[in-house]
Parts: structure tokens; C-alpha cells; sequence
């Protein structure tokens, strides 16, 4: 019997994955053959810098300065994209690679955001295979998940840990009762964290991951621009001890549900019970959740990032392909996803969590109440915590479930008012 | 554009399961039927009684009083496989589809443990696929996820909750501080467990689904035979208490590692310390942990039973073949699998639990830690409780890292004494 041909790979970008790419399929090079069929080898590689130092032999691959030059190679069958960024290289080689005719596989969320559609169809087109595993809570095979694994259902709602950094930097902030820019600057210090973590800490990476995941779940179009995104830099180690208080521990959780034909997209810090399960999610890990009309609630949990768990997701995609799985990358063609209009914010309906910082004065506590009241939202518990090193005072609130508009009202009221010494928080409840 | 011709299923077994499915493809289809790309429908059925109540309509299918001649029907593509049984009936099913060269779905795990390696044999023949993902876990796509999700990785252990009925009964036991005969009663009255639980409480059902997941995350022949079992009768209230005290929960493990060439494999009631995922795991609920080499720690959740999670499975399995997803049934061919001894059990090497009853005089804890020093097991904590019931008093220890044997013949030196008043009982703990 003839051996099969090897899948051989053309991979752009040599960074922390892409060197992890090529370690794997170093290290566990028999064991992938065994799984995919054949062997899987990087034939030629491309990156800023051919000579930094990679601890990695990077003299058995062909060499190019220009990444897209590795589409029309014809030692590749098939591209990786580790290069990164919604638009410029990235996007070429994904484009040419496409108009080639040949796989691509991409660890890039950015880029999935803004152009996973224009993409999908250019795959379609030349049928061959767009995938992504790595995109979305990288180790963890959640984009299979969903996309297969609970591909019988109608999903109601899918929502997770996305951002491996904001989760270090709030389960540090709860376990040492440290001040956020504190542990920010630990985690850059120790590589948790980028130089600049805007895109993190911000909540716009997990913007893009979620984005993706709405669109495989509720087979809709993908719509970045859609996603309402808050980020963590306003969550204190107060709201962090007082949702201990009531029952609760804070994340950044992105979240989508379709109700009422409308795609609802949020990422936002929330308060999550004790006992569900992403209230167990510590560190830089990641978690999704997905509820199906079937199968319940179903947890995926494991890294998010790093070489290792990236490498993982990648190499998991090469070896589909290399088996001959293909199919849309979405699901189903871009044509069958649906346009949906973004729901609006104001409609969601939920307990949520509000913090207001004020003056230390008689009557104050009766001002916030009666805005709350006025708005028609009543409170469910309620703590007070006395003088602060600024003067003021902390006060922490749950309220019944409500809608987003009659908060948003109240806190419109209480931001009017004289006794604000600071803007108010709001975090929504996700319920057990 | 013609619309492309469904994927038509001859169905056997109509109870819970069965009828799931049949509920699953009527709810979903149009999602259903966007994700495949092709319509999926039943088109006949077999079952043991005709006229049984199920809540669905099956005028609309054939029917067949032998469940094989679904194979050779011209209007059935693929056969489900939802009777049971490891031989009889549902074997003799899964041949006859092979030999008509139509793909076949399953949920019977006893079949796939017993004669998994035959069928793919045979599905690798026909060319087409066999498909299981209802077999192990239930709803939870945790085939899919060992299979290609996390298919780059050499494997180091996989272990989980595989088995609903014995989490349901130890985690009532525990919340409600009731013994194993009074809740198992109830669980049983309430749907629980089986009128004939043997199967689930003595761990041979888990047992089988263990067997699967080795066989897939090593690449090795599935060997029933070779995993080790114990089931959860001999757990008592007392044991859960002390656990508990000593910062652990009990659940039963399936657990799978290779080591030094040989293949462990055990099923067994174990100490789980808090903040491991699978402490947090309760009720009917499963999960599992696969640790690979690239990515880490990966877990997976969901309900491992029932008509919906179950259905789930099955019709997800359905999508991939609809989709044309191929490829052999274990990852890999059959002939490419290892045949590995299994491990013996008395090479582990780990940290224990054991628990005795004995008389209450003098001497006796004397006697129990002696037989300990000399097997050379020493203890890293004890707990002793006075007179119960029954006149014994209950010592409870947590041994340090031991070797297996060395803890066997400390036992058997105990059980050789005059002190006991029960069978001593060991679980083994796994680490965080």
C-alpha cells in the first residue's frame, strides 16, 4: 500500500503559536499522522523576522519575506494564519490563499469579526475548508462544539469567559483583594497581560470571539458592530467583596441569545452566582456555555490562550482537513445566515447589580432609593459601607428583575442628582 | 438549484431514546436540515410493541417487526441503533447495516465496549461511517471533542463522571446525609436508577463508556475486560462526612492512563478535593477531563442521559454523516490500533483513602497503624469516631503517596487481625 501524500503547510507568522505549531507537529508528528491519515508538514514558513531566536530549526522550510508569496506555492496545500490584525497581511494572504483554491486556517478573531462572511463565501466559492478552532477560547474545541457537537439544536443562548486575561486579573483582584490597576500592572509584568491592553482588558477581544460564536450558534451573520462591549477598568475590589457578600463572583462574560428576532451581543463584567459553573472559572482560564433546546446545558472549560493550548486548536483543524472534512464555515452557506437586527439593550430583562459611590451627608441613601423607585425598579438587597479614604460612601445594590431601560433611568436620575461623587456601575445578574 | 435528496433513517428502538430522536427531528428540522445541508428523516421503524403510547405519530413510517430488515430497505440510508443489549438484536443490526455498506449510529455503549473493534473493522469495509457519540456522556460531545477537538494531543489520562444515576446518588447522599440503600430506593421511585440498577451502582455501565474513551484517546483496542471496577454500594453516609471534613467530595471515576506501555483503566468511587471541576459536578449530570500534552487540561459538561441530551447526540452524529464526515470510527483504522496489557492495579502509585469499622477496645488503632508502617504506608491524616450503632467506631485515614500493593497488604494484615468489624474500604484520591 502507497503511504498517502503528506498535507503540507505554508505557515505565516512565527510568534508565541506559530513557533508552538511547529513544536507540535515536531513532537507528536506520529501520533497526528496516526489521526489524520497522512503526515502533516510545514513545508515553508513566513514571518517578520527570520532570525530571531524561535528554539526552533527553521532551516528545513523554505523561506518567504512575503507572506501571500506562500498561497501560490506549490510545496502548499494548505495556509495557517498566525499573523494577526482585522486588516493588511492577514487579510491578503487569507484572500489569496482562498482565490488559490486551498485551505485556510486561522487563529485570527479580529479578523473573523470584520471579514469572517467575505471570507466563508470566498471558501464556499473555491469550495475548500475556512476553519478557526483557535479563534474562540483557544485550546478548548468549542467552535466544534457548537458547530457539530450541538449542531441538532436550537440554541437559546451560548455565553462564556472569552478574555484569559480579564479573567486573571479579576480572580487576582478577589483572591488578594488587590485595586485593578495593581494587578494589571502584575499581569503585563508577568505576560499575562499585553504591553498595551487595550483590546483586552476592554473587552473588544472578547467583542470579536463572541461575535463569532452568535453567528455559528443562531447561524446569523456575523455582526461585531452589534456587540455592546464594556470593559473591566471600572469594577473595583469593593463591587468584587460585596457580590462575595450576596452570593456572587464577578466575570467578563460575553453573552448572545436571539429573542424576538433580534440578536441580543453583550460583553460585559457580571455577577454569577456561587455554583454556576463559570463562577468556578479561575485564572487565565476560559469557559462556554451553550443551552440547547435538546441537550441542556452544555460547559466546555480549558485554556484560552498561550502556545500550547493555540498549537492545540490549529493543529486540530489541520488534521480535519487532512482527513477530508470540509463542509461551510459557518455551518451553513453565508447565503442561509440570517440578518438580524441587534436587540436592543434596553429591552433585556434581569436582576442586576448597581454601585453608587456618595457623599456622606443625611438623606442621600433616601435620594438613590426614590430614583429607583420613580424608575419602577425596587431592590432586593442592599449594602452600605461607611466612609471611604475619599469621603464617600459605597453603596452596593441588587435589584429585582428588571427591564434595562427602567435602570438605566434610575441611574440617569441619580446621575442628575448632587450626591454622586463618582458615576455609577451597573452589572448584570446571570442567573443559575 | 435542485434542493439535494435527504438522508433517510431506519430507526430501531422506540423508547425514551428513540422517540427523542423522531421528537428531535420533528421539532429542529428546518435548523436541522440548514446545518446539514440536507433534509434528515426518518423513514421506517422497528420497535417490540406497535401499539405502546410514545406521544409521537408513527403512521407516517414504515414499520418492520424485525428491526434487520431496516438494513436492507431501498428508503433507508443510515441506521440508528437505539434497542441496547452488547449482542442479540442491536449486534445482529449493526452487522446487517455494515454488510448493506449504510452508515450506522449507536448509542449502545455495552455493543461498542463488547464488539466496538469488529464493527469498525466491518464500517472500515463498507467505507462507511460508524457513529457513537450517544454512547459515551450522553448530550455531551466529548467523542467529538477527544476525537478531533483534541486530536493534535498525545493524551496523557482521561477520566470523568460517566454515570448519572451513581452521581445522583452520591450527591444526595452527601446534601441530604442519607445512606445508599434509602436513596437509591428513592431514586429508583423517582426515574433515577433502573428497576435493575446492577449496572449502573457496580460501575459496568461507566465501565463501558471508559473503555470507548481509552480506546479513542490512546489509540489503543478498546479492552473491556481490562478495566478494573468497583461500584459505589460499599459507601457509606460516614464515608461522605469524613471526605468531607477532610476537604474532598466522593465521586465514581472512570479513569484511563497509559503508563510505561500498559493500559490502566479503572472505575472506581474516589475522593474528588474541592475546587476540582469535577467536585463542582452534581445530580445526573457528567463530565470529563482530557489532558493532553499541547493543550492542557480540557472539560467538558452536560447531562450524560435522557431523551433530549441522548437525542442530541444521536442526531448530531446524523448531521456529520449528512455532511459527509467519514473516517474511521476510532480515530483511526483498527489495524493501526495498539494492543496494550493492561496496567496493574497494584503499580498505582497515589494518595488513598481507607476507612475501617472496628471493635471499640484498647489497642485497636494501634493494631490499624501498625499494619500501615509495616506495608511502609504512612498517614497523612485520620479521623476517628466513636461507638456507632453497630458497637464499631469508624476510622477513617488519608494515607500519603503509596504504591498500590504496599496498601492492598496493609489492608489484608488489617482484615488478618481480630479488630475488624467490616470489610476495610479504599477509594483513591485524585489530585487537583
Amino acid at each position: 500500500m502507497n503511504s498517502p501524500s503528506p498535507l503540507r503547510i505554508g505557515l505565516a507568522g512565527l510568534g508565541t503559536v506559530g513557533a508552538g505549531v511547529v513544536r507540535l507537529l515536531d513532537t507528536n508528528a506520529a501520533l497526528v499522522a496516526r489521526r489524520a491519515g497522512r503526515r502533516i508538514e510545514v513545508s515553508a514558513v513566513s514571518a517578520r523576522d527570520r532570525a530571531r531566536a524561535r528554539g526552533i530549526d527553521l532551516g528545513r522550510f523554505a523561506w518567504e519575506d512575503d507572506a501571500t508569496a506562500l498561497a501560490a506555492r506549490d510545496d502548499v496545500d494548505c495556509v495557517v494564519e498566525l499573523v494577526g490584525g482585522a486588516d493588511g497581511p492577514a487579510l491578503t494572504l487569507a484572500r489569496a490563499t482562498l482565490a488559490a483554491r486551498k485551505p485556510f486556517v486561522t487563529a485570527n478573531k479580529a479578523m473573523l469579526a470584520h471579514h469572517g462572511l467575505a471570507l466563508a463565501q470566498a471558501a464556499e466559492e473555491a469550495a475548500v475548508p475556512l476553519k478557526f478552532e483557535a479563534a474562540v477560547a483557544g485550546g478548548i474545541p468549542v467552535i466544534k462544539g457548537i458547530r457539530e457537537g450541538a449542531a441538532a439544536n436550537e440554541l437559546a443562548r451560548v455565553y462564556g469567559i472569552l478574555n484569559g486575561t480579564c479573567n486573571y486579573i479579576l480572580t487576582r483582584m478577589e483572591h488578594e483583594r488587590l485595586g485593578f490597576a495593581e494587578v494589571l500592572a502584575d499581569a503585563q509584568r508577568l505576560g499575562f497581560a499585553e504591553a498595551d491592553p487595550t483590546f483586552d482588558i476592554e473587552g473588544i477581544d472578547a467583542a470579536h470571539k463572541l461575535a463569532i460564536l452568535a453567528s455559528l450558534s443562531f447561524g446569523t451573520r456575523i455582526d461585531f458592530a452589534g456587540v455592546a462591549t464594556q470593559g473591566i477598568a471600572a469594577v473595583t475590589a469593593g463591587d468584587i467583596d460585596h457580590a462575595a457578600t450576596l452570593g456572587f463572583r464577578i466575570r467578563l462574560v460575553g453573552s448572545a441569545a436571539v429573542d424576538d428576532g433580534r440578536l441580543m451581543q453583550r460583553v460585559h463584567p457580571c455577577l454569577i452566582p456561587l455554583g454556576h459553573p463559570l463562577a468556578a472559572v479561575e485564572g487565565p482560564l476560559n469557559a462556554v456555555v451553550a443551552e440547547g433546546n435538546f441537550v441542556g446545558r452544555l460547559f466546555f472549560q480549558g485554556r484560552g490562550a498561550g502556545e500550547g493550548p493555540t498549537a492545540s486548536a490549529v493543529v486540530a483543524d489541520l488534521i480535519d482537513i487532512a482527513r477530508g472534512e470540509a463542509g461551510p464555515a459557518f455551518a451553513m452557506p453565508v447565503a442561509a445566515l440570517a440578518a438580524m437586527a441587534p436587540a436592543d439593550p434596553g429591552d433585556s430583562v434581569e436582576r442586576c447589580y448597581l454601585r453608587v459611590t456618595v457623599q456622606d451627608r443625611p438623606g442621600v441613601l433616601a435620594e438613590l432609593t426614590a430614583a429607583l423607585r420613580d424608575a419602577g425598579v425596587s431592590i432586593e438587597s442592599l449594602i452600605q459601607r461607611g466612609v471611604g479614604e475619599d469621603g464617600g460612601v459605597f453603596v452596593a445594590m441588587v435589584t429585582h428583575v428588571a427591564k434595562g431601560q427602567a435602570v438605566a433611568a434610575a441611574l440617569k436620575a441619580m446621575a442628575a442628582g448632587s450626591s454622586l461623587t463618582a458615576a455609577p456601575v451597573m452589572m448584570p445578574i446571570i442567573e443559575r
